[in-house]
Protein backbone atom coordinates (compact mmCIF):
# COMPACT_ATOMS: atom_id res chain seq x y z
CA UNK A 1 0.00 0.00 0.00
CA UNK A 2 1.16 3.35 -0.71
CA UNK A 3 1.45 5.85 2.17
CA UNK A 4 0.11 9.53 1.45
CA UNK A 5 0.14 10.54 4.69
CA UNK A 6 0.58 14.41 4.80
CA UNK A 7 3.51 13.89 7.65
CA UNK A 8 4.57 16.62 10.32
CA UNK A 9 7.17 18.71 10.83
CA UNK A 10 9.53 18.85 13.74
CA UNK A 11 7.44 22.20 14.52
CA UNK A 12 4.36 21.11 13.98
CA UNK A 13 4.95 18.04 16.10
CA UNK A 14 6.56 20.26 18.62
CA UNK A 15 3.09 21.84 18.39
CA UNK A 16 1.03 19.78 19.58
CA UNK A 17 2.92 18.14 22.14
CA UNK A 18 3.41 21.73 24.03
CA UNK A 19 -0.46 22.28 23.70
CA UNK A 20 -0.70 18.86 25.81
CA UNK A 21 2.33 19.68 28.52
CA UNK A 22 1.36 23.05 28.64
CA UNK A 23 -2.31 23.33 28.93
CA UNK A 24 -3.12 24.53 32.47
CA UNK A 25 -5.86 24.14 34.51
CA UNK A 26 -6.00 28.03 34.78
CA UNK A 27 -8.19 29.94 38.18
CA UNK A 28 -5.09 32.94 39.15
CA UNK A 29 -3.84 33.85 36.37
CA UNK A 30 -6.47 35.69 33.88
CA UNK A 31 -6.16 38.98 32.72
CA UNK A 32 -9.34 41.15 31.90
CA UNK A 33 -8.14 41.25 28.19
CA UNK A 34 -11.04 40.67 25.92
CA UNK A 35 -11.09 37.94 23.76
CA UNK A 36 -11.23 38.61 20.10
CA UNK A 37 -13.58 37.05 18.98
CA UNK A 38 -11.83 35.36 15.77
CA UNK A 39 -9.52 33.60 18.81
CA UNK A 40 -12.56 32.58 20.47
CA UNK A 41 -14.38 31.42 17.46
CA UNK A 42 -11.50 28.75 16.80
CA UNK A 43 -11.23 27.54 20.21
CA UNK A 44 -15.10 26.65 19.58
CA UNK A 45 -14.65 25.78 16.54
CA UNK A 46 -11.73 23.21 17.79
CA UNK A 47 -14.03 21.69 20.34
CA UNK A 48 -16.45 20.96 17.19
CA UNK A 49 -14.07 18.94 16.24
CA UNK A 50 -13.99 16.53 18.53
CA UNK A 51 -14.62 13.36 18.40
CA UNK A 52 -18.33 11.92 18.66
CA UNK A 53 -20.28 8.33 18.84
CA UNK A 54 -21.65 8.04 15.18
CA UNK A 55 -20.59 11.71 14.28
CA UNK A 56 -23.42 12.65 16.78
CA UNK A 57 -22.23 16.02 18.00
CA UNK A 58 -24.09 15.95 20.74
CA UNK A 59 -22.40 19.39 22.36
CA UNK A 60 -23.83 22.58 22.64
CA UNK A 61 -21.98 25.87 24.18
CA UNK A 62 -23.19 28.74 25.97
CA UNK A 63 -20.73 31.32 25.53
CA UNK A 64 -21.18 33.69 29.07
CA UNK A 65 -20.19 37.46 29.75
CA UNK A 66 -23.11 39.11 30.94
CA UNK A 67 -21.73 40.69 34.41
CA UNK A 68 -25.17 39.49 36.43
CA UNK A 69 -24.87 35.95 35.21
CA UNK A 70 -21.51 35.41 36.02
CA UNK A 71 -22.30 36.52 39.79
CA UNK A 72 -24.79 34.41 40.12
CA UNK A 73 -22.67 31.34 39.12
CA UNK A 74 -20.28 32.31 41.41
CA UNK A 75 -22.97 32.63 44.06
CA UNK A 76 -23.41 28.61 43.17
CA UNK A 77 -19.69 27.70 43.12
CA UNK A 78 -19.64 29.56 46.90
CA UNK A 79 -22.52 27.89 48.57
CA UNK A 80 -21.03 24.21 46.83
CA UNK A 81 -17.17 24.81 47.70
CA UNK A 82 -18.57 25.66 51.16
CA UNK A 83 -20.20 21.76 51.23
CA UNK A 84 -16.95 20.20 49.53
CA UNK A 85 -14.33 22.15 52.04
CA UNK A 86 -16.47 20.80 55.18
CA UNK A 87 -14.89 16.99 54.02
CA UNK A 88 -11.42 18.01 54.74
CA UNK A 89 -9.78 18.34 58.21
CA UNK A 90 -6.40 19.28 59.65
CA UNK A 91 -3.76 20.35 57.80
CA UNK A 92 -5.37 19.20 54.23
CA UNK A 93 -8.31 21.52 54.96
CA UNK A 94 -5.47 24.44 55.43
CA UNK A 95 -4.12 23.13 51.86
CA UNK A 96 -8.08 23.26 50.75
CA UNK A 97 -8.69 26.53 51.98
CA UNK A 98 -5.75 27.83 50.25
CA UNK A 99 -6.52 26.63 47.05
CA UNK A 100 -7.95 29.23 44.41
CA UNK A 101 -10.59 26.70 42.67
CA UNK A 102 -12.04 28.80 39.96
CA UNK A 103 -11.98 32.11 38.03
CA UNK A 104 -15.22 32.93 37.11
CA UNK A 105 -15.43 36.97 37.98
CA UNK A 106 -11.51 37.21 36.25
CA UNK A 107 -11.71 35.29 33.30
CA UNK A 108 -13.71 37.59 30.59
CA UNK A 109 -15.46 34.88 28.91
CA UNK A 110 -17.30 31.77 30.80
CA UNK A 111 -18.26 28.52 29.45
CA UNK A 112 -20.66 25.98 29.58
CA UNK A 113 -20.21 22.80 27.61
CA UNK A 114 -23.48 20.86 27.62
CA UNK A 115 -24.19 17.48 25.92
CA UNK A 116 -27.49 15.94 24.76
CA UNK A 117 -27.78 12.68 24.96
CA UNK A 118 -30.89 12.32 22.65
CA UNK A 119 -29.77 13.99 19.84
CA UNK A 120 -30.64 12.83 16.85
CA UNK A 121 -27.07 13.08 14.93
CA UNK A 122 -25.95 9.65 14.00
CA UNK A 123 -29.08 7.79 14.56
CA UNK A 124 -27.65 5.81 17.32
CA UNK A 125 -24.86 4.16 15.63
CA UNK A 126 -22.31 2.79 18.43
CA UNK A 127 -23.74 4.26 21.27
CA UNK A 128 -26.05 1.29 21.51
CA UNK A 129 -23.81 -0.94 23.75
CA UNK A 130 -22.54 2.04 26.00
CA UNK A 131 -24.82 5.33 26.16
CA UNK A 132 -21.96 6.80 28.46
CA UNK A 133 -20.02 7.34 24.93
CA UNK A 134 -21.92 10.42 24.00
CA UNK A 135 -20.95 11.76 27.36
CA UNK A 136 -17.39 11.00 26.42
CA UNK A 137 -17.82 12.63 23.11
CA UNK A 138 -18.51 15.99 24.73
CA UNK A 139 -15.65 15.51 27.24
CA UNK A 140 -13.32 15.14 23.97
CA UNK A 141 -14.75 17.94 22.90
CA UNK A 142 -13.16 20.35 25.89
CA UNK A 143 -10.13 18.83 25.66
CA UNK A 144 -9.79 19.99 21.82
CA UNK A 145 -11.07 23.41 23.10
CA UNK A 146 -8.34 23.39 25.91
CA UNK A 147 -5.24 23.05 23.71
CA UNK A 148 -6.73 25.06 20.94
CA UNK A 149 -7.22 27.76 23.98
CA UNK A 150 -3.01 26.79 24.89
CA UNK A 151 -2.31 27.71 21.23
CA UNK A 152 -3.49 30.84 21.35
CA UNK A 153 -2.06 31.89 24.58
CA UNK A 154 -5.72 31.35 26.48
CA UNK A 155 -5.84 30.04 29.72
CA UNK A 156 -8.92 27.53 30.36
CA UNK A 157 -10.15 26.69 33.99
CA UNK A 158 -12.72 23.87 34.50
CA UNK A 159 -14.77 24.45 37.10
CA UNK A 160 -16.23 21.15 38.48
CA UNK A 161 -17.55 22.34 42.06
CA UNK A 162 -21.01 23.64 41.26
CA UNK A 163 -24.61 22.54 42.23
CA UNK A 164 -25.50 21.19 38.16
CA UNK A 165 -29.27 21.62 38.68
CA UNK A 166 -29.03 24.92 40.15
CA UNK A 167 -26.96 25.95 36.82
CA UNK A 168 -29.18 24.38 34.77
CA UNK A 169 -32.31 26.37 36.09
CA UNK A 170 -30.10 29.85 36.16
CA UNK A 171 -29.13 29.16 32.33
CA UNK A 172 -32.26 27.62 31.35
CA UNK A 173 -30.66 24.42 30.04
CA UNK A 174 -34.17 21.99 29.01
CA UNK A 175 -34.03 18.98 31.92
CA UNK A 176 -32.35 16.46 29.49
CA UNK A 177 -29.16 18.05 28.77
CA UNK A 178 -26.12 16.85 31.03
CA UNK A 179 -23.75 19.74 31.68
CA UNK A 180 -20.25 18.60 30.61
CA UNK A 181 -18.02 21.49 32.07
CA UNK A 182 -18.74 25.17 33.19
CA UNK A 183 -14.90 26.78 31.72
CA UNK A 184 -13.16 30.05 32.14
CA UNK A 185 -11.29 31.58 29.69
CA UNK A 186 -9.02 34.48 29.14
CA UNK A 187 -5.32 35.42 27.84
CA UNK A 188 -3.21 34.99 31.46
CA UNK A 189 0.34 36.25 32.94
CA UNK A 190 1.55 32.91 32.94
CA UNK A 191 0.80 29.20 32.08
CA UNK A 192 2.46 27.44 35.82
CA UNK A 193 5.07 25.01 35.01
CA UNK A 194 3.24 22.16 36.99
CA UNK A 195 -0.37 21.50 37.59
CA UNK A 196 -1.54 23.77 40.61
CA UNK A 197 -2.37 21.01 42.91
CA UNK A 198 0.88 19.61 42.09
CA UNK A 199 2.86 22.32 43.37
CA UNK A 200 0.56 23.15 46.66
CA UNK A 201 1.18 19.54 47.77
CA UNK A 202 -2.11 18.30 47.06
CA UNK A 203 -1.24 15.43 44.50
CA UNK A 204 1.40 14.11 42.49
CA UNK A 205 1.53 12.72 39.05
CA UNK A 206 1.81 8.77 39.09
CA UNK A 207 4.45 7.23 37.58
CA UNK A 208 3.24 6.30 34.02
CA UNK A 209 4.36 2.33 33.85
CA UNK A 210 2.61 1.79 37.26
CA UNK A 211 -0.51 2.45 35.29
CA UNK A 212 0.41 0.25 32.01
CA UNK A 213 -0.97 -3.59 31.55
CA UNK A 214 0.52 -5.85 28.66
CA UNK A 215 -2.44 -7.97 27.15
CA UNK A 216 -4.55 -8.31 30.54
CA UNK A 217 -5.40 -6.01 33.79
CA UNK A 218 -2.55 -6.91 36.21
CA UNK A 219 0.30 -7.90 33.84
CA UNK A 220 2.89 -5.37 33.97
CA UNK A 221 6.14 -5.86 32.50
CA UNK A 222 8.78 -3.55 33.70
CA UNK A 223 11.37 -4.01 30.97
CA UNK A 224 8.94 -3.70 28.40
CA UNK A 225 7.32 -0.01 30.09
CA UNK A 226 10.98 0.53 29.88
CA UNK A 227 11.53 0.23 26.06
CA UNK A 228 8.21 2.78 25.54
CA UNK A 229 10.00 5.72 27.77
CA UNK A 230 13.39 5.79 26.44
CA UNK A 231 15.21 8.58 28.34
CA UNK A 232 16.49 10.07 25.09
CA UNK A 233 13.67 10.74 23.05
CA UNK A 234 11.32 11.62 25.52
CA UNK A 235 9.51 14.72 24.38
CA UNK A 236 9.06 15.93 27.95
CA UNK A 237 11.17 16.61 31.02
CA UNK A 238 8.40 16.27 33.78
CA UNK B 1 0.69 42.15 35.05
CA UNK B 2 4.15 41.24 32.84
CA UNK B 3 2.99 38.84 30.58
CA UNK B 4 5.24 35.95 30.30
CA UNK B 5 3.87 33.34 28.53
CA UNK B 6 5.61 31.75 25.49
CA UNK B 7 3.49 31.78 22.49
CA UNK B 8 3.60 29.33 19.98
CA UNK B 9 5.08 29.90 16.35
CA UNK B 10 2.79 29.97 13.88
CA UNK B 11 4.24 25.87 12.84
CA UNK B 12 3.65 25.62 16.31
CA UNK B 13 0.16 26.14 16.20
CA UNK B 14 -0.34 24.93 12.85
CA UNK B 15 0.73 21.76 14.13
CA UNK B 16 -1.98 21.78 17.08
CA UNK B 17 -4.72 22.94 14.63
CA UNK B 18 -3.92 19.71 12.52
CA UNK B 19 -3.77 17.33 14.41
CA UNK B 20 -7.05 18.64 15.27
CA UNK B 21 -8.86 19.00 11.95
CA UNK B 22 -7.03 15.92 10.29
CA UNK B 23 -7.87 13.17 12.91
CA UNK B 24 -9.85 10.57 11.98
CA UNK B 25 -11.40 7.54 13.49
CA UNK B 26 -9.40 5.00 11.43
CA UNK B 27 -10.94 1.43 10.42
CA UNK B 28 -9.91 0.75 7.16
CA UNK B 29 -6.60 2.19 6.65
CA UNK B 30 -4.43 0.51 8.87
CA UNK B 31 -0.95 -1.39 7.80
CA UNK B 32 0.97 -4.17 9.40
CA UNK B 33 3.75 -2.06 10.56
CA UNK B 34 4.59 -2.54 14.08
CA UNK B 35 4.56 0.27 16.11
CA UNK B 36 7.96 1.73 17.42
CA UNK B 37 8.26 1.79 21.35
CA UNK B 38 8.78 5.19 21.81
CA UNK B 39 5.90 6.13 19.63
CA UNK B 40 3.99 3.87 21.76
CA UNK B 41 5.26 5.69 24.16
CA UNK B 42 4.81 8.98 23.37
CA UNK B 43 1.34 8.50 22.75
CA UNK B 44 0.68 7.07 26.08
CA UNK B 45 2.31 9.73 28.11
CA UNK B 46 0.31 12.48 26.36
CA UNK B 47 -2.79 10.49 27.16
CA UNK B 48 -1.69 10.19 31.02
CA UNK B 49 -0.90 14.34 30.95
CA UNK B 50 -4.72 15.21 30.20
CA UNK B 51 -6.11 17.50 32.44
CA UNK B 52 -8.35 15.23 35.28
CA UNK B 53 -10.62 16.53 38.32
CA UNK B 54 -8.59 16.91 41.47
CA UNK B 55 -5.58 15.63 39.58
CA UNK B 56 -6.95 12.18 40.15
CA UNK B 57 -5.32 10.74 37.28
CA UNK B 58 -8.06 7.60 37.32
CA UNK B 59 -6.50 5.96 33.83
CA UNK B 60 -5.20 3.00 33.09
CA UNK B 61 -4.03 1.18 29.94
CA UNK B 62 -4.15 -2.39 28.50
CA UNK B 63 -1.70 -2.73 25.96
CA UNK B 64 -2.61 -5.65 23.61
CA UNK B 65 -0.95 -6.71 21.20
CA UNK B 66 -1.80 -11.16 21.67
CA UNK B 67 -3.74 -12.46 18.84
CA UNK B 68 -5.75 -14.47 20.88
CA UNK B 69 -6.65 -12.00 23.08
CA UNK B 70 -7.80 -9.69 19.99
CA UNK B 71 -9.22 -12.69 18.33
CA UNK B 72 -11.86 -13.06 21.23
CA UNK B 73 -12.56 -8.78 21.06
CA UNK B 74 -12.82 -9.45 17.86
CA UNK B 75 -15.20 -12.16 18.57
CA UNK B 76 -17.27 -9.70 21.23
CA UNK B 77 -17.40 -7.15 18.08
CA UNK B 78 -19.00 -9.45 15.90
CA UNK B 79 -21.81 -10.40 18.42
CA UNK B 80 -22.49 -6.77 19.55
CA UNK B 81 -22.47 -5.55 16.07
CA UNK B 82 -25.62 -8.35 15.12
CA UNK B 83 -27.36 -6.70 17.68
CA UNK B 84 -26.51 -3.46 16.75
CA UNK B 85 -27.48 -3.59 13.35
CA UNK B 86 -30.97 -5.34 13.91
CA UNK B 87 -32.05 -1.31 14.83
CA UNK B 88 -32.17 -0.60 11.06
CA UNK B 89 -34.02 -1.32 7.99
CA UNK B 90 -33.97 -0.64 4.59
CA UNK B 91 -31.55 1.76 2.99
CA UNK B 92 -30.28 2.77 6.42
CA UNK B 93 -29.34 -0.99 7.25
CA UNK B 94 -27.54 -1.09 3.89
CA UNK B 95 -25.63 2.19 4.37
CA UNK B 96 -24.98 0.10 7.99
CA UNK B 97 -24.08 -3.10 6.24
CA UNK B 98 -21.61 -1.43 4.09
CA UNK B 99 -19.36 0.39 6.98
CA UNK B 100 -16.28 -0.85 8.41
CA UNK B 101 -16.43 -0.20 12.35
CA UNK B 102 -13.18 -1.51 13.30
CA UNK B 103 -9.67 -2.73 12.80
CA UNK B 104 -9.31 -4.35 16.05
CA UNK B 105 -7.58 -7.60 13.65
CA UNK B 106 -6.18 -5.26 11.32
CA UNK B 107 -3.88 -2.76 13.35
CA UNK B 108 -0.55 -3.75 14.98
CA UNK B 109 -2.17 -2.83 18.69
CA UNK B 110 -5.18 -2.47 20.85
CA UNK B 111 -5.53 -0.58 23.21
CA UNK B 112 -8.19 -0.61 26.39
CA UNK B 113 -8.39 2.86 28.47
CA UNK B 114 -10.00 2.14 32.22
CA UNK B 115 -11.16 4.26 34.37
CA UNK B 116 -11.24 3.88 38.24
CA UNK B 117 -14.32 6.52 39.83
CA UNK B 118 -12.70 5.21 43.66
CA UNK B 119 -9.21 5.86 42.71
CA UNK B 120 -7.75 7.93 45.58
CA UNK B 121 -5.24 10.07 44.42
CA UNK B 122 -6.91 13.72 44.32
CA UNK B 123 -8.37 13.07 48.01
CA UNK B 124 -12.31 13.62 46.13
CA UNK B 125 -11.02 17.34 45.29
CA UNK B 126 -13.65 18.51 42.55
CA UNK B 127 -15.46 15.72 42.26
CA UNK B 128 -18.48 15.69 44.98
CA UNK B 129 -20.81 18.33 42.78
CA UNK B 130 -20.76 15.44 39.90
CA UNK B 131 -18.56 12.03 40.08
CA UNK B 132 -19.30 11.65 36.33
CA UNK B 133 -15.89 14.40 35.91
CA UNK B 134 -14.12 11.03 36.56
CA UNK B 135 -15.13 9.28 33.77
CA UNK B 136 -14.61 12.98 31.31
CA UNK B 137 -10.97 12.99 33.06
CA UNK B 138 -10.68 9.25 31.42
CA UNK B 139 -11.89 10.81 27.79
CA UNK B 140 -10.10 13.72 28.03
CA UNK B 141 -6.78 11.15 27.99
CA UNK B 142 -8.10 9.32 25.21
CA UNK B 143 -8.66 12.72 22.98
CA UNK B 144 -5.14 13.73 24.04
CA UNK B 145 -3.65 10.55 22.62
CA UNK B 146 -5.80 10.59 19.48
CA UNK B 147 -4.10 14.03 18.58
CA UNK B 148 -0.60 12.91 19.67
CA UNK B 149 -1.32 9.68 17.43
CA UNK B 150 -2.14 11.69 14.66
CA UNK B 151 0.74 14.23 15.48
CA UNK B 152 3.15 10.78 14.53
CA UNK B 153 1.26 9.99 11.39
CA UNK B 154 -0.30 7.12 13.91
CA UNK B 155 -4.29 6.39 12.99
CA UNK B 156 -6.69 5.54 16.17
CA UNK B 157 -10.29 4.09 15.63
CA UNK B 158 -12.35 3.92 18.71
CA UNK B 159 -14.69 0.88 18.90
CA UNK B 160 -17.71 1.26 20.71
CA UNK B 161 -19.66 -1.48 19.48
CA UNK B 162 -18.89 -3.95 22.19
CA UNK B 163 -20.52 -5.89 25.27
CA UNK B 164 -18.29 -4.11 27.76
CA UNK B 165 -19.26 -6.63 30.85
CA UNK B 166 -17.74 -9.68 28.46
CA UNK B 167 -14.95 -6.89 27.67
CA UNK B 168 -13.85 -6.45 31.19
CA UNK B 169 -14.01 -10.55 32.02
CA UNK B 170 -11.84 -11.26 29.22
CA UNK B 171 -8.97 -9.10 30.18
CA UNK B 172 -9.54 -9.53 34.21
CA UNK B 173 -10.23 -5.74 34.26
CA UNK B 174 -11.60 -4.99 38.06
CA UNK B 175 -15.85 -5.03 38.73
CA UNK B 176 -15.43 -1.21 39.89
CA UNK B 177 -13.35 0.06 36.88
CA UNK B 178 -14.89 1.39 34.03
CA UNK B 179 -14.08 0.93 30.73
CA UNK B 180 -13.63 4.12 28.76
CA UNK B 181 -12.45 3.10 24.84
CA UNK B 182 -11.22 0.23 23.19
CA UNK B 183 -9.06 1.52 20.67
CA UNK B 184 -7.16 0.18 17.77
CA UNK B 185 -3.46 1.87 16.84
CA UNK B 186 -1.40 1.62 13.85
CA UNK B 187 0.25 3.61 11.03
CA UNK B 188 -2.17 4.11 8.13
CA UNK B 189 -2.19 4.08 3.71
CA UNK B 190 -3.54 7.73 4.36
CA UNK B 191 -6.10 9.74 6.62
CA UNK B 192 -9.15 10.71 4.66
CA UNK B 193 -10.02 13.80 4.15
CA UNK B 194 -13.82 13.21 5.69
CA UNK B 195 -15.11 11.40 8.82
CA UNK B 196 -16.19 8.12 7.12
CA UNK B 197 -19.25 8.64 8.90
CA UNK B 198 -19.76 11.86 6.82
CA UNK B 199 -18.48 10.61 3.69
CA UNK B 200 -20.65 7.75 3.25
CA UNK B 201 -23.99 9.87 4.02
CA UNK B 202 -24.42 8.56 7.47
CA UNK B 203 -24.39 12.34 9.00
CA UNK B 204 -23.04 15.46 8.43
CA UNK B 205 -21.13 17.85 10.47
CA UNK B 206 -24.10 20.19 12.10
CA UNK B 207 -23.49 24.44 11.28
CA UNK B 208 -21.46 25.46 14.77
CA UNK B 209 -23.53 28.72 14.81
CA UNK B 210 -26.72 26.68 15.58
CA UNK B 211 -25.20 25.15 18.79
CA UNK B 212 -24.20 28.28 20.16
CA UNK B 213 -26.09 30.19 23.25
CA UNK B 214 -25.03 33.78 24.48
CA UNK B 215 -25.64 34.26 28.45
CA UNK B 216 -28.45 31.74 28.53
CA UNK B 217 -29.83 28.64 26.85
CA UNK B 218 -31.72 28.94 23.74
CA UNK B 219 -30.60 32.77 23.07
CA UNK B 220 -28.77 32.46 19.50
CA UNK B 221 -27.41 35.46 17.71
CA UNK B 222 -26.56 35.18 14.17
CA UNK B 223 -24.56 38.76 13.93
CA UNK B 224 -22.37 38.17 16.95
CA UNK B 225 -21.83 33.96 15.73
CA UNK B 226 -20.74 35.49 12.70
CA UNK B 227 -18.24 37.25 14.19
CA UNK B 228 -16.48 34.66 15.75
CA UNK B 229 -16.06 33.19 12.42
CA UNK B 230 -14.59 35.69 9.72
CA UNK B 231 -13.79 33.52 6.75
CA UNK B 232 -10.55 35.48 5.81
CA UNK B 233 -9.16 34.00 9.30
CA UNK B 234 -10.72 30.27 9.54
CA UNK B 235 -7.86 27.87 10.10
CA UNK B 236 -10.12 25.27 7.88
CA UNK B 237 -12.01 25.05 5.36
CA UNK B 238 -14.46 23.01 6.33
Amino acid sequence: VRNTVDEFSVEEKRGLYRAIYERRDVRSQFLRDPLPAPVLGRILDAAHHAPSVGFMQPWDFIVIEDATVRAAVHANFTDANRSAAALYTGPRREIYDSLKLQGILDAPVNLCVTCDPERSCGHRLGRQTDPATVLYSAACAVQNLWLAARAESVGVGWVSILDLEALKSLLGIPAGHTVTAYLCLGFVSEFRPKPDLEEHGWERRQPLPSLLHFDGWGRHDDSRAASLFPAATAVSAE
